[in-house]
């Protein structure tokens, strides 16, 4: 176990912002519930933008920037909405030496705003789809702040689109919903659920929304991000009408969808152990690190040089290497150093490897000698390739596992109730419930329904708290 | 002349708001000052972003990401610095339903917030340099706002970094101002000024501000992007310290740098032409694009298909190609389409350029048909690239040959105020004067001191308006 990190066992929270501020990922800010993302952090953020930034332009969508303000009636127009977002706002009253006439609100989310520029820009139907995506900071004030997983600020995308029709739309967003859950089980090593909210869970001002729910490493569940069936009511609220071919009006139909950095906090929470963090290669901003290992000053150049030679050769087929040539740090101390910041991947190379043409392999996710292996110098640069492969797949392997045999089915209510506190997990339950039962549950719990899987049980059951048969299934579990 | 956009010679202000308008780069907010970046626009800042990141990370900086509020008591630690943003503060007085205790600031710059962490992140001399970045957006409350030059909200980068010596950081400063030099000669094919800001001009907090002054169509300067060396003021202002070799403890030294979505502004002002926008390849999100044009349905299918397999070849060796193949629109429409939106490289393929084995060819930077000329089909792809090449380089040479021939020197106050109403352009004077003589001269002409150019006339002269003897030239100019 890595020294100032406590055990995941004894204390997760404790051992979640000991990984954070081991591995330098974020630190907090001056302002309550804000944080800053130092650089490594950050990095690890940039890849993750760069992959989905590619899969959005891919299925279709640009790139568009909209206003941080938004005037504070705005959000009044969409009844849920500001029902929703009002308590989280934060405000700004003066600006450039005066009171303001209308008070303007740091967007929390920008569905009003850009429903105001999209009755604007769509006229005909050959306007539509009309599909676009915003990276941007948005501000919820928020009372119970955790490094990434809720902040006060946060960033993210968010996409907006407007179509034609309801199934053009609904089949948007059940398409981004893939995208996510692709970016996850491929870029992430995370598997998720996708399922869809309920009425309780859904986001103010949408028909329908569809979340991916991860399992952290605790058993607790974290949605990864969320795909919204806005239905009309933004357009019904901004007047978002478009002509048809036959010169009738008719309103669009809309969708919504986000993850954000919070991402960041699911991978810490997945992969993470006692060591630090873990990172999937895929998402390394240093997928390998070289140790040179060499006490004498005429080892050091020959070792140095090698170590720089087989960085190249990495670095040539794309791979992120980093060659660690610090002076006067042990091997051991510079072994912790990257171990805590979670690179999948070590390789150490003293003089008898050197002579003996091949390095020491040390992956991150198998710790200590056991996981050990030697590389022959010949092809490295292929081998370590393949390597990476492995352990991506051998990150998401265990993740899944993890899952599964974390997911229980119980029969009722009692029966969770019994078996949660001991045994965090994801509960699969036959569901009939309304909202109001869903508080009964938060509140004698402190679980919520996560979601209702896509993926359904077949056949009927009875529902595990009302009694009443049901074709239902959800997912419950303690959240993030 | 393309309809709807007015002639810059008549109207230089309308034509700059008719070519936004027309090439949908941006659109105006609802809240004062603001604007929208729409997806054309924002294509263009991705690239520049993309290519200026790059630069940034191989001279040594890392991104990373700071909060958006500030508490107000912040910005009044460094005196200058809170005298100079005062005026164009957002504040939030509110959130989360209640009256804040301290209002927070929309963060017009960072060097606050960022010093406040440094002083927690930088002990030893070990720490430094550092050299962090930050992708972002600030809020400066504008009154004569103007899209893409002057707008409340922009997005930037603003460089941030912390070294042993003044020596390091003034290093660090000229650096990144050579890195900003080389992205507007390279990139954006404008030709700049790099000189040093009088005191009157230089950044609230600096102890020297560098800028790149380019010379816009109309002749008035537009600076395009500053770094500052901001010596220990902020570093005294936070304390921000750390402890060298022998344990001693001293100030860090500190710059600042950044470049704004005014880049995009600059671009439109320096190319644009009487027919809209003119992008240097480069920085084009469509470097080319095709327009089949066949009458007869069974000509249009082999048109068509000949069309996509130049673009095919094209994109192949990366050049970012369109082929326009909307129905029910005419050839002209097309053509007037991708003009107004400035593509470098237009391509016209008909049944007969397909018989005899090439296209037609129509530059952007050479409208008319005295541009047009033929490209064989035969190793299509290279001869595009090559006359990409071409395009680039004609387009910076005729801002150079612009800049040059509206460069005027005058030796007198009277002079210059003769020539300038007439005449606007860069005036070479001699310089001694105060920042009261340069409020008179902003009072007198609307001129301002843009710059005392790095590249000084050797000698001595005469200052244009004291009178006094001195080895210093500025720059003089009209300047949005």
């Amino acid at each position: 176990m890595a020294k100032n990190i406590t055990s995941p066992e004894k204390d997760f929270s404790r051992w979640y912002l000991d990984v954070i501020r081991e591995a330098e990922l974020s630190d907090s800010a001056p302002v309550r519930g804000c944080m800053v993302i130092r650089p490594y952090g950050y990095s690890i953020w940039e890849i993750m933008k760069d992959d989905l930034d590619r899969r959005f332009k891919e299925t279709g969508h640009s790139n568009a920037y909209f206003p941080l303000l938004i005037p504070e009636s705005f959000l009044k127009k969409e009844a849920e909405h500001v029902e929703g977002f009002s308590p989280e706002l934060a405000i700004v009253t003066h600006a450039g030496g005066k009171r303001l006439e209308e008070p303007l609100v740091v967007r929390p989310t920008s569905e009003t705003i850009i429903n105001h520029m999209f009755s604007k820009w769509i006229n005909s139907y050959r306007d539509l789809p009309m599909l676009l995506n915003q990276w941007a900071n948005v501000v919820r004030w928020e009372l119970r702040p955790r490094p990434f997983l809720r902040t006060t600020e946060f960033l993210w995308q968010e996409g907006h689109t407007a179509h034609a029709t309801e199934k053009d739309a609904r089949e948007e967003t059940m398409r981004m919903l893939e995208v996510y859950t692709d970016f996850m089980h491929n870029m992430a090593a995370i598997p998720v659920i996708s399922g869809r909210k309920t009425e309780k869970e859904k986001f103010a001002g949408a028909e329908n929304t569809y979340t991916i729910e991860a399992m952290m490493n605790n058993g607790w569940a974290l949605q990864g991000g969320t795909s919204h069936y806005l239905g009309t009511n933004f357009a019904k609220a901004f007047d978002t009408l478009y002509l048809d071919s036959n010169n009738e009006r008719h309103l669009v139909h809309q969708t919504s969808w986000g993850v954000t950095t919070r991402l960041v906090g699911a991978v810490i929470m997945v992969h993470g152990d006692e060591h630090g963090l873990k990172l999937p290669p895929k998402l390394a901003p240093i997928q390998v690190v070289i140790v040179p290992i060499a006490r004498k000053d005429d080892e050091k150049n020959a070792v140095l040089e090698a170590a720089n030679r087989i960085a190249d050769e990495m670095k040539e087929i794309g791979i992120r290497v980093k060659v660690d040539d610090r002076d006067g740090m042990s091997p051991g101390f510079k072994f912790n150093h990257w171990e805590v910041r979670g690179v999948p991947l070590r390789l150490e190379i003293g003089p008898r490897d050197l002579a003996e043409g091949h390095v020491m392999a040390s992956p991150r996710n198998r710790p200590g000698r056991e996981g050990k292996f030697t590389i022959p110098m010949e092809g490295i640069a292929a081998t370590v390739k393949n390597t990476l492969v492995t352990i991506q797949d051998e990150m998401l392997a265990a993740a899944v596992e993890f899952r599964n045999s974390h997911t229980y089915d119980v029969e009722t209510y009692d029966e969770f109730k019994k078996l949660l506190p001991g045994q965090p997990g994801f509960y699969r339950v036959w569901w009939d419930g309304s909202s109001k039962d869903e508080i009964k549950i938060q509140e004698e719990t402190k679980a919520s329904v996560r979601c209702l899987p896509l993926e359904q049980r077949p056949g009927t059951g009875t529902c595990f708290l009302t009694g009443r048969e049901t074709s239902t299934t959800a997912i419950i579990a303690r959240a993030y």
